[in-house]
């Protein structure tokens, strides 16, 4: 039977579009209905993909930008001392996550963390005396995105904090992320007691040297495939990382018994706190996912978005096709869980460079693989599932290495393109840890946020006035 | 509206049950029929069926065991030699999986590990003069579920292997279990080469010796919590056990950092030969087992199946109201996937006492929690959570801690009552790996295969025979 043979043969049904109104007043004359999911572009920005669709270029870049994207094989091959290795890092200069922020726009997280730097280099002696610099703009605050690294919740890396060295073998090339300090009182979160500095100087002296070591013991960690393991073993890459700590530790576990360059006391001490620390790996992904975004940078046209990050004051995005140029509106709130007593009144808005395993196909994009991850960030399983599934509408692959079991192997959607955004209103899925709002308190919790389509309606209007007229 | 209105005031429904031909012959008179998945009783099972329902000691008794057996807190606490701990085990004694078994009945597979046996305790010189004295009857063979004790594949137990101690802190009652040796050429699929043996004979002065005084260092590891973590992280506790020997390397290598018992070489071996083999999870799974299983037994009247357990050569099943009495059949040939060049020819029929793992809610009912599992034993992911689903309809209980997170956390189906068997003829999901039928090949490959209903119909029957007629 031809098509137009079963369109004659059997009962007509009304596909609707958009306009719920018209949809209902067939439904009331008992006319069947199917509603498709569509829905008009984002306002402001028809003009820019009319032009954006009339020629060849987004597309044309886009596919080179992707196959980019998806080439880079992240090894992680050494610990050192940042101000040692990260680009344009001065003893007076900290890296912080998101988009560029002075210390007056800076948010209660940030600004502890900022403190707690100060005070973890020597460079204050009281958080009071540390604001009092920051304020007077002593320090020059500058984006990890700026400098090869990136770094979770406040991202601040300073000078003499030991960081992870990713590599691409076939390039050269590197990134950089921080050492993970563990979940509560942490850095990261905004808290600078004591215990803060006490175990970033611990991480300095110990932590680091005898990562470091293991990894040169047991040779380059293949990232890529350590990761496309743990997604088969419930791992999303951003929240849930037990999997992939644990195979982590399993790679360089052996060296750890080898080693010669520390007592066993503190060898013992290493294995223990990436043990008891399950989201280790996070930074480990980051940095792979910071040498991905990179490779797939400066294509000319191309609507691949490239970085999302956020400072707890703004949400950021940068296209591949409009090279170093910040798109950014006010960092959203999160929906989570949060912990004991805490509220989403303790709540600092969304804050982290760690978006960027969203960027590159983990994390909010890859929950189905990760459906014990609700436990954490809150939701159903069920719930997991679709918002991959309703990620593969604004991506431009399946990634052929990162696959989720539970559909059929699936490749997770990854390489966000900002025209489908825009086109679809379906704004990219993140999971999230959630800092309290004031300096010093830390971790009040994680849960789940959408990226701003505001970002996105700025970064296509900016890519369509790159792009020839015709 | 009520029941009796909305029947009224709406479109009759035939619900069908068994019989396909009435269902055929109303649907072409265009009667909307529903199908139900009844069918009738596994012939030779009704009298009994009837019996067992007609009084309420089954129900009564099946109460107590199920609450006996998901009450067991399995722990590891130690690694010993197996002739210093198991009741029963003397020098010339084999233990060996499955059922009561002859070395005339014995399959290639369990020669070949017998014989292994043979060459590894200096019994003997040469594999002919193994199987001479095996044939000639000097060793004496009793089945590892006798002993206290559980064994993978050909699952024998000879006195100088090193057995993992598991014990139920609230009751002090322990089992046994070896430790694995990994996959391809190993004794339990029947292979017996030099290289076979030489690696038993490290297991037994580094292996055992070294992780035994791992787990003391470390203290008692809780395996029932273990277990539920490595299902959040996709194993199913059989065939995948990737996440559950990561999370058991992550509690005992700092005690492998910090033990003196060994060179820092013999150490190292140690953690790279668990970390090698992502089945050494495997035996300590089968140890708990067989605390738990054997905790439930001896309930009289109750139709738990406290044991599922194959020679080789005959599959059998015991259940907890009749006592140590076993129920056979022939073993069934698995549908597997096949290493290399290997075929379904070079498959022995299924073997091991690795069933417990299916007989404790684990391995064939927990393949939901575990879709990259289809990888190693075939068939699709929706394939896995099916198998899952329909073990739910033969089991007496959600296991409160071994949740399936794709399933909204659900406990896995728990506790196997072969009244429920028989009575649906939905047999238990066994998953499984295959090992070559010529003694000396090793493993073959891996599949999945399902109890034999016959078993079942003799243990109801003889269940029926216990019970007083009403």
């Amino acid at each position: 039977m031809s098509g137009l043979e079963r369109l004659l043969d059997t009962e007509p049904v009304v596909v609707t579009a958009g306009v719920e109104v018209l949809a209902g007043a067939l439904e009331s004359q008992s006319v069947e209905v199917r509603r498709t999911e569509w829905s008009p572009p984002a306002a402001g920005t028809e003009a820019a993909l009319a032009k954006l669709a009339a020629g060849p270029e987004a597309a044309e870049a886009n596919e080179v930008a992707i196959a980019r994207l998806l080439e880079v094989r992240p090894h992680l091959v050494d610990v050192v001392r940042a101000i040692d290795v990260i680009p344009g890092l001065t003893e007076r200069t900290f890296l912080h996550a998101g988009p560029p922020l002075s210390w007056a726009e800076a948010s209660g997280p940030m600004r502890g963390a900022l403190m707690g730097a100060m005070l973890y280099e020597g460079l204050a002696d009281t958080p009071e005396d540390a604001a009092a610099q920051l304020a007077a703009g002593d320090i020059e605050l500058s984006p990890c995105h700026h400098h090869q690294s990136a770094g979770p919740m406040a991202g601040v890396i300073s000078s003499s904090m030991p960081v992870l060295v990713v590599q691409d073998p076939d390039t050269g090339r590197v990134a950089y992320s921080t050492l993970n300090e563990g979940l509560g009182k942490v850095l990261r979160y905004g808290a600078y007691a004591p215990e803060v500095i006490e175990r970033l100087r611990w991480m300095e002296r110990v932590l680091g040297p005898v990562v470091g070591d293991a990894i040169r013991r047991s040779g380059p960690v293949d990232l890529r495939s350590l990761i496309a393991q743990a997604l088969q073993m419930g791992d999303d890459g951003h929240n849930r990382n037990r999997a992939g700590t644990s195979l982590l530790l399993r790679t360089i576990g052996a060296a750890l018994v080898e080693s010669d360059i520390a007592p066993v006391a503190d060898r013992s001490a290493v294995y223990s706190f990436i043990d008891s620390n399950d989201h280790f790996m996070l930074n480990l992904v980051m940095a792979a996912g910071k040498l991905i975004v990179d490779a797939a940078s400066g294509v000319e046209h191309s609507s691949l978005v490239t970085t999302m990050a956020r400072n707890g004051t703004e949400f950021g995005i940068r296209l591949s096709g409009t090279g170093d140029r910040w798109f950014t509106a006010p960092a959203p709130t999160v929906d989570g869980l949060f912990l004991g007593s805490f509220t989403a009144e303790d709540a600092n808005p969304d804050i982290g460079d760690s978006a960027i395993t969203e960027t590159i196909g983990l994390g909010g994009f890859a929950m189905a693989a990760s459906p014990a991850i609700v436990g954490f960030v809150g939701g159903t399983a069920t719930g997991a599932v679709q918002r991959t599934l309703a990620m593969y509408e604004i991506t431009m692959a399946e990634h052929p290495s990162y696959q989720i079991p539970i559909l059929e192997f699936r490749g997770t959607p990854t390489g966000i393109d900002a025209i489908l955004v825009t086109r679809t209103g379906v704004r990219p899925q993140i999971n999230t840890g959630v800092a309290g709002k004031e300096p010093g308190v830390g971790m009040v919790g994680a849960g789940l946020v959408e990226a701003p389509l505001e970002c996105f309606v700025q970064a296509v209007n900016a890519l369509a006035e790159g792009t020839a007229s015709r």
